[in-house]
């Protein structure tokens, strides 16, 4: 059962981003053009993790103590990237994630998307 | 103030996402190393939205109504993305972003970072 | 034998995408920065030909006729991306290739690499 | 007037990159969907040179010892990776880049595209 801690988790993670930030006067680095490709950046390091695992030892690679420790850091990068980029253009995340679920379960009907690789695009 | 549905937004997002994803038995392309691939190409086509803006415009950009629609769609893919592989490994994203706040913030002091671009490295 | 022809491919390359971009008036949106998410974004479209695909099928998907026109016309974005930033910066990209396989002769010495993937960094 | 030496000069680094990974034993590594991750990867690092430097600044950037050193390198990063990419699904680069640059001068009639950005389609 969730404490009241628990709610909001990403409001009070974009909190501290913000004083993060201010802090530092880093907002006139973040343009959203910036925190794109800032974004892309990590996304590419993410993938570095990978990059050698072969795709059925890809699993247990993230759970080894070293590559998960990286992992984990490359994933927060991204997410921190992300989430700055949505409170730049004041956009919200989890609602613009639902909103695309909600297309992509119209694009991939049950019936024919399954067991079957989604096409490029 | 936030309605009870408000809370855990994430963790209800994740269930809809293993839904989608169990009902088109889609498991079996989802190994870390294919979602980190997911989530580097939804970020390049996020950052394809921005790539002939010019910086000091790219905030009045991101509120015109095509592109917003398109960066929303492309923000919440790569939410998808994130989402997805933090499942697959169990791995707690709003967990390892307060981590990774708190490395940033020993790692770039105040006074050291105040209106300096960090280092790519 | 390679006739004439031949010889300084990229060069030649080089000339018609100077061509193509002044008859456009592209250079203004041609800044290094631009060009380097031109090939970021580039790259995530060759990625995302891979993605759902097995490490040990790549071969073969490779030579598909379907997929193998795509992978050629994004390797080839890829490729106008990388010459487009070279000749903007006055950088001799076959060089840097020649220079940088030279550290890495000296950073991966044989006997301590054979058979094991690099590491991530 | 180019030297002997100049000609063919990719295919120079095509045989310099086949024997550097044949005596390390890095075939079995070097699948296309590995490489592909490769490249994404070294295009994110260079991405990263740039990701604070203002667009209008982008030009000297390149110039300045440091970052050009670091550009540089990653430039030829993606350079390698691409080659490698290639010579392993037999694609030939120059030529699929010519292919290409003869669609996009169909797809972007002069008259229709000057001084015009791309859409990101």
């Amino acid at each position: 059962m969730p404490s009241p801690e628990d709610r909001n988790d990403l409001d009070d993670l974009v909190g501290a981003l913000r004083r993060f930030t201010a802090e530092r006067d880093w907002q006139q680095f973040h343009d959203p053009k910036n925190l794109a490709m800032l974004l892309a950046s990590e996304a590419g390091e993410l993938l570095a993790e990978y990059r050698w695992v072969r795709g059925d030892q890809a699993d247990a690679h993230s759970q080894e103590p070293g590559p998960r420790a990286r992992i984990a850091a490359e994933v927060a990068d991204v997410g921190i990237a992300l989430l700055l980029l949505c409170d730049r253009i004041g956009l919200d995340l989890t609602r613009a994630i639902a909103d695309k679920l909600a297309q992509n379960a119209a694009r991939y009907p049950v019936e024919r998307s399954r067991g079957r690789a989604e096409r490029p695009e």
